[in-house]
């Protein structure tokens, strides 16, 4: 099993209030880039940050690099426009950000990350991958390409009060500015990508049908972004069976149905609740008060531990170990 | 341990009859981009070609991955200015190609990737690397620095004939180009780096600083061109322990004395011989006549093999067994 790690970042973070991962604008754009690093060293090498909200909460890529800890999988960090130089072991699928999806054509290489990356994993000798993603401000393009593909369910947020009006403004000028009206790009993925989406969207549906043609197992890591991509999937016409694994956070968001979702896009969802309880760990209480919720691959890691038999207890256990090496038991 | 493979191209292989890692100039430009996804994963991924010789001499990367195979060791790909793009996982340290080491100043920017490479190294949390090379021509360049610094043994070939005296030559156009005489650089590896060398040597030098200073473990697995590096470190002033892990087929080599060079750079050498005997394999036949000889970490991994009690045996099998997957039963 490989777990793969699809890094972007779009102009579209940078809309105040559109997301919790980074303290401001300049730090977001680094929230990626020390991701990789944490999942992949368990630290920041290059990053100047650690990606811990200045309340003490941590990225889920925490989780995620926890979870390798006790398991020991194989990490690739797909690199779909960086904004920050990373230490990260990379493969490059375009070098650009994302532009703001309130522009005409914030992705205009869409296509070609895409075939790179189904090449790439078209190519690659492991039997399964699991594909998880960083980029702030990815829920607003995710519910971008749905609305732009004519999908109808909602998106869940980082934030604990979801900024659901902010996002279906940002999306409403994002149609006006590339001349569109919702489900106008109904089975054309990869146009909707183009023009209402961000890069790690292009590079995530690339790597799914990759794998998926030569007969891999897929599991998309994440919440609504993961749905994003798999709708993008079914409008490609991609059929074949793949996963999609989340956490119990954003199964229990009321803003989104996961499930119905899932149904929907014949797909299997898993969902994996870590057990966090109130006041064992300020790492965790922010996530019981809806803060991050998932993200960096967090559902699919904890679903991995769940299928090796490791125990939860375990997860938190490692979790509190790095977050205190990186933070301090203190906090930030 | 982490095996960081350090990759990159030099126009001074381009020169007729420099180098045997390639067919041709052209194909010669995708040898380490190829090297590294064997290593990373056992095949070529985005390569077009597989690294074996029109004879058949398999590159030896295909015996460090053989290793991999055994040992399941972690691998980062240290991008030092490939020519073609690689699928294997990297870290960027410069873009570029080296120039011609018969110009004036090959690695312009020598300084700025010896010093992203020691801060990646300073801040990686392992505390063993064992650093390869894959950058055709790069005895060349090699010998080009140990000129520029004065130090005075021969270097090795990936050619059964070692064309010293067309390196000698070249080496010599390349004092000349940038204004030097033998022994004029010493003390100033980096500036030698700059007029004579090669990207990889840059990286790799920083590497071992960085990893050094933290007190970190350090093998450099290769011939010459690591005892060029070893060589550049003492010039740096680095005075701690570290070793070098090379072949038989390099000890063997009556070109160069690494025991001899070892003991005058104070470093520990190790020497694996792999146990190639004739006819058993096309793939290690042409060793014994001396095609590669060393590259990519080999001798390092024949170490790492050793010194986990691996016999070697069971590394020629699994060597067997890749060859002929990739290749053929019956040769290219």
């Amino acid at each position: 099993m490989t777990f793969v790690l699809v890094a972007g970042t779009t102009e579209t973070a940078g809309i105040d209030g559109i997301s919790a991962a980074g303290e401001t604008p300049a730090l977001m754009a680094h929230t990626p880039a020390a991701d990789a690093e944490l999942v992949a060293y368990g630290r920041p090498v290059f990053a100047p940050i650690v990606p811990v909200s200045p309340e003490g909460c941590p990225t889920p890529g925490l989780v995620t690099r926890a979870v390798r800890d006790l398991l020991g999988f194989d990490v690739v960090v797909a690199d779909a426009g960086l904004a920050a130089r990373t230490a990260a072991p990379s493969v490059g699928f375009g070098s650009d950000p994302g532009a703001d999806v309130r522009s005409a054509d914030p992705v205009p290489d869409a296509a070609a990350r895409h075939d790179v990356a189904r090449e790439y994993a078209a190519g690659h000798p492991d039997d399964e991958f699991v594909v998880g993603e960083t980029i702030p401000g990815g829920t607003t393009t995710a519910m971008g390409v749905l609305r732009a593909l004519g999908a109808d369910y909602a998106v869940s947020s980082s934030l604990p009060a979801n900024p659901l009006a902010l996002k279906r403004e940002v999306v409403a000028d994002g149609l006006d500015a590339s001349g569109l009206d919702a489900g106008d790009l109904a089975g054309e993925p990869i146009e909707a990508i183009r023009r209402m989406g961000d890069p790690t969207l292009a590079v995530t549906l690339g790597l799914l049908r990759g794998a998926l043609e030569r007969g891999a197992d897929v599991t998309l890591a994440g919440g609504t972004q993961m749905l994003a991509a798999a709708t993008l999937a079914r409008h490609a016409d991609v059929t074949a069976d793949f996963d999609v694994a989340t956490t119990s956070f954003i199964a229990d968001d009321d803003a989104v149905d996961v499930r119905a979702a899932a149904d929907a896009l014949d797909v299997t969802l898993h969902v994996t609740d870590p057990g966090f309880v109130p006041d064992e760990h300020v790492a965790t209480d922010h996530y019981l008060a809806g803060v991050a919720k998932e993200g960096v691959g967090m559902g699919g890691a904890l679903h991995l531990a769940d299928r090796a038999g490791v125990p939860m207890a375990d997860v938190r256990e490692r979790l509190f170990a790095r977050y205190d090496a990186l933070v301090g038991d203190d906090g930030p």
